[in-house]
């Protein structure tokens, strides 16, 4: 099984080359798209969505992502054997998040031209250099073959959160299609006695009880509640939070137990 | 075979993270998505693409949709079996229009934890109730075992048409993607010897003759057609009938022979 | 393995109707999405799509394209037998790019009813007449059953390149989702001793010279590399070239070496 994630869009042929190509080498090959809608090279956009959904696939998984502003360039292109999966892509960070959290055992540069397309372009590695080997992994061939060994992939700087007396600083690190605020602040930093919370953004700022679910708010007013990926997450009941506290992934949130 | 339909979009992990589920549990479903573009919370519009997709679709197949702004309160999760399929979501209307549509057998309520993830958030259940739920009645699990037998599913109370003198009031049900403004208004409702027809929309009218297809029209002139589900459909050729007409899903339209 | 191109979107049931037409006729069917975002009615931005993504499908895959603004009226529907796969749609000039480049054996009207769906509509041939033959002809039916051979398939008339003394004429062919300029010129119609281009766009001109990839220019920089379809193609680095330039697909594109 491979998942493709990419910020290629599903308007142009570039992902269909990419199946059309796995497809070629490995004709029984289950392909399953997570999202082709990154924003355009967003790397930590990619690798939250990536980290999300792999730990739901099942063991042996083959995961290529590809959002590569650096294409064509010396970047290197890498293998990750993790203890459950595979994650190929470019070495910019994409993979780290989802493969750390499922601890990482090796990691090989991506050198082996036996396991690209004959001719490279130099603008499309997704389809010449990433799918191939994602097919030829997918088909038994051992990660040790695709290339060296290395010790040193890339590591992201991701949202780290910190803490400044009862406060804990996060960032909001994904705004999803229904305006909620996720952020990367978990609801075990806080003593389970805490009930109200101060929650403060860039713009605004408001108090919030935690709810259990979205509809135990009124229509259009804010909750607090554990999302379903284990974090805080700010949402107003069938509305759209993000547009009305002008939030966005990348934005500071600063968390307080009152 | 397992269909997908959902408000979830296509860019955020949640679809992706149901087809992991599904996948560990069940690795050979067949996963094809009706659409994730369902209008956020608009249950009526899933109703509506479920019941239209889902006739064209094998004897047995497992139907998975998902509008739910209920989730985590105590709204029910159901599954039905009619003559020729399954249905699983939530109980409040969205499965309604394609089950009636086969013949309803039997609806159970999902229950039985042990076809649930082991840990439920209560913002997702999508992933972590229907999913699995989908793969083991996919993989033989009978219906009988997810929970009892219920007998009053939520009954939708989605658009009937009426007549006063010699005009049907119907309602728009869907706006397509080309701006077809489809209505619920079947051609039956008319004499067969009826040729023109008075179309009036909240803002606007329009006499019209029948055409066989879109393109009896001139270039950006409106026809009135049977569409591809049996219903009359009010279409520009080459053009937007929905924008030129200001016309929407839950519009009143009032159609009269003449 | 069939592979499905159209204008239909994926928000409306039209796609998911078709795949379960093909599924019910052949359970094993493995159906890959090409695109269905295709502009409304484009049949030369179909065409272009489909060639680019054919040549990296398997032999024998069958590709069927569905941009149809006559459809219902007598515009035929045919299938293309190439030297490597088939092809399935309307004769208005969407596969004829695609298969003119796999070299065609023979060209087949589709007229048999056998394999069409039971009920035709007069606006949906994509699921009533080309999913059911796609299908049959997945399943092993052969190309000369399905109707007579014809001598005559439409034609396109579309982008040629001319010169001009030592400026090359072309036409903007697409504008992928990254803003990028993909044009009909490729770089053998240059001595491979340019080094430096003058670009004409219809509202704008700019001198290039060539680069290996897109990073090879500072941020928001444009860039001529050959893309991955082996055409000149105008790009921003990290930046949309199209909204800069004002350039989309159609325009008239001069490329000058000096």
């Amino acid at each position: 099984m491979i998942t493709l994630t990419s910020d290629f869009g599903l308007k142009d042929p570039y992902v269909a080359e990419m199946k059309g190509v796995i497809l070629t080498i490995n004709q029984k090959a289950t392909i399953i798209d997570i999202t082709h809608d990154i924003e355009k090279f967003n790397v930590q956009m990619a690798a939250f969505t990536l980290a999300s959904a792999a730990s739901y696939f099942p063991e042996g998984t083959v995961h290529l992502a590809v959002v590569d502003p650096e294409v064509g360039t010396k970047r290197r292109a890498i293998i990750i054997q993790t203890k459950k999966a595979y994650f190929i892509g470019p070495d910019n960070g994409i993979l780290m998040l989802a493969a750390q959290s499922q601890g990482i055992k090796y990691v090989y540069q991506l050198t082996n031209t036996k396991f690209m397309l004959p001719t490279l372009s130099n603008t499309f590695h997704g389809r010449d250099v990433f799918a191939p080997a994602a097919a030829h992994l997918d088909s038994g061939v051992q990660t040790c073959e695709f290339g060296p060994e290395i010790l040193d992939p890339l590591e992201p700087e991701f949202a780290q959160i910190t803490r400044k007396g009862s406060s804990v600083i996060g960032e909001v690190v994904h705004v999803d299609g229904f305006g909620n605020i996720i952020t990367n602040i978990g609801p075990q930093e806080f003593s389970s006695d805490s009930k109200i919370f101060k929650v403060e953004f860039e713009d605004d700022s408001l108090k919030l009880a935690f709810a259990k679910t979205y509809a135990q708010a009124n229509s259009h007013e804010p909750v607090l509640v554990v999302g379903s990926h284990g974090f805080m997450e700010i949402a107003l009941n069938l509305s759209n939070a993000a547009e009305r506290f002008h939030a966005k992934a990348g934005d500071k949130v600063t968390i307080t137990a009152s």
